[in-house]
């Protein structure tokens, strides 16, 4: 059983920035993402874009973002539980929560912090006949550890920047690597479209467009797979499919928690603390709906600190709680690591 | 007659932030403040400080971080009115309103954003007779402009980091510094203290302590002061004092617009958007105050950001507004600049 002070759910930068103000209030976090990585969309779906709108930074890559975010907490040293989703939440008679993955694996904290994003994502799986069985027997939706691929031979669907950049990134690690789009047109950066046709005429990517995976060959785990190209059908040998069509949010088994959802997102007290209808239960960021929402990430930050203002005061009942400047108290890591401004120096001229 | 949408009071983080909010909504912005240059606290109080609790800086300094805002608000060119206080409102019929400062300048605007931190700040001023009638006749509080000083007598009074800052600046400018002190200690950072002794030695910088200034002498504008020191008196001739004792953070004439009041700030209403008692009028960042808020500077931004949306529908009533992500729309200037990310390219590989 993991124990944490607060449990958050979603490794985007506002469950990141939690963790720093947490971490002023001397309480611990742990984050469950659903992702293999942490950063949420940035890292997930444009981490080479640059955001234009977080206060005091110009420009900023949205992968920048979330490694300064981690660099900001280091000091409080988070757990992680990655590629694992929040699956069910039992409330103990003290007040306490247990929410368990869908790997089985439990977390006990004193509150919960959803900071779910647009949801966990989901992949978008083709319509392919007994696919699920194949799924983590040779059929992967994503790619957790290249390394998996190594000596491989590995058929990469779609047609998109995540196709292209792990075919290119394959190309190195795997025996053969093929990868199977149903138009002849790619659509991602300049760059990576120019690096993958290079890659091809120097025989390291297969491409076979415009075609299809129409099915699935393998008694125990997957051998083969039939795809169809121009109107003919032949079978390919592979030990890897890797259907890469994109994902969709979805706020899954979070919804059956019994909190209040309008419009696929969590009501919460934006008047106070952004908890929702279940007192120790928190939702932040673009996973909370209250009148005015906007779905930005400067205002998960907002929500982010009045929630652990929230939590200190209930794991702490009566305790007055007072304000800190970081530049004038400084800050200590859990670590023992102590970041503060320069002190004055009181001293006569002579 | 100054025209513009939103009138911001305060250049501080959050005031400075409102205008790219704003501008994202093509909504234009002035502001006013007390001080002479921008940035609020964080430059007329701690520059060279470093600030942790910036979302997304592990570490930035103050005055950089307010450099980093003018960078980031730049392409919407705000209007500024420094040096003066922002002292009297009049509603007009439709609703908008004339905001005029202690020297007269008048401004028009749609809505009223208050972003006053602490309060403007006001010189602590010593107690020296007739000390009123001497203010801009060689008495000032400020260093506005440098070069007023060229070449004169300049006596500065104080022993904190801005009376020894100041006093190494003008040693290079001024025919002759004075820096008077009540005790022998000066408190600063090590390194202004240091430069101050060494200009000491080199005889730029003459240093009386202990000391205290109790008169001024002249006609029509200062041309000496009286000192006690040890117990005995002697008189200087100098055409410039310059006491820099500190400020005080004061709500000032903004206490009278009728706005409810509570513990120096201003009360809003933090359900919605910021908005006080008087509708079109907000107040953002430090200055208000509701039910668990945060003095923090990432809570300022987040409420800048909700009060331009309500500005937003206060001037276009029942228009739809439609959220738009800086990385997916860009961002266009107010001076046909525009940012944006690279464009996905739709490409086929032969």
């Amino acid at each position: 059983m993991i124990e944490t002070d607060i449990l958050i759910i979603g490794a985007g930068p506002t469950g990141l920035f939690a963790v720093f103000e947490a971490g002023l209030l001397k309480l611990k976090c742990h984050i469950i993402d659903a992702l293999p990585q942490i950063g949420g969309q940035l890292t997930e779906l444009y981490p080479k874009k640059p955001i234009f709108d977080i206060p005091g930074f110009p420009e900023v890559l949205a992968g920048d973002l979330i490694k300064n975010h981690m660099e900001q907490i280091k000091q409080f040293q988070p757990g992680f539980t990655l590629g694992e989703r929040a699956e069910t939440i039992e409330t103990l008679e003290d007040g306490t929560f247990v929410v368990t993955t869908d790997k089985g694996t439990q977390h006990h904290a004193h509150a919960i912090a959803i900071a779910g994003g647009l949801g966990s994502f989901e992949p978008r799986k083709p319509v392919i006949e007994d696919i699920e069985f194949y799924e983590d027997k040779g059929v992967n939706y994503f790619i957790k550890d290249p390394e998996l691929y190594r000596g491989k031979k590995v058929v990469i669907a779609g047609g998109g920047d995540s196709a292209l950049d792990w075919s290119i990134f394959l190309s190195d690690v795997a025996s053969e690597v093929t990868l199977i789009h149903r138009r002849n047109e790619f659509r991602g950066a300049l760059d990576s479209v120019e690096k993958a046709q290079e890659l091809k005429h120097q025989g390291k990517i297969k491409l076979i467009t415009p075609a299809e995976v129409v099915g699935l060959q393998g008694a125990e785990k997957l051998e083969a797979i039939d795809i169809e190209e121009n109107g003919a059908h032949r079978r390919i040998e592979t030990d890897y499919l890797i259907p890469l069509f994109g994902l969709t949010p979805k706020l899954g088994p979070i919804a059956n928690w019994g909190l209040e959802i309008e419009k696929n997102a969590i009501k919460v007290n934006n008047a106070l603390d952004y908890q929702t209808n279940i007192p120790g239960i928190y939702a932040i960021g673009d996973v909370n709906t209250y009148p005015g929402k906007l779905k930005l990430i400067l205002c998960g930050y907002h929500e982010a600190t009045l929630m652990c203002q929230s939590v200190y005061q209930r794991m702490n009942p009566g305790k007055k709680y007072v304000l800190k400047y970081t530049t004038v108290s400084g800050v200590d890591g859990f670590d023992g690591s102590r970041k503060e401004a320069e002190k004055a120096v009181v001293k006569s001229i002579d």
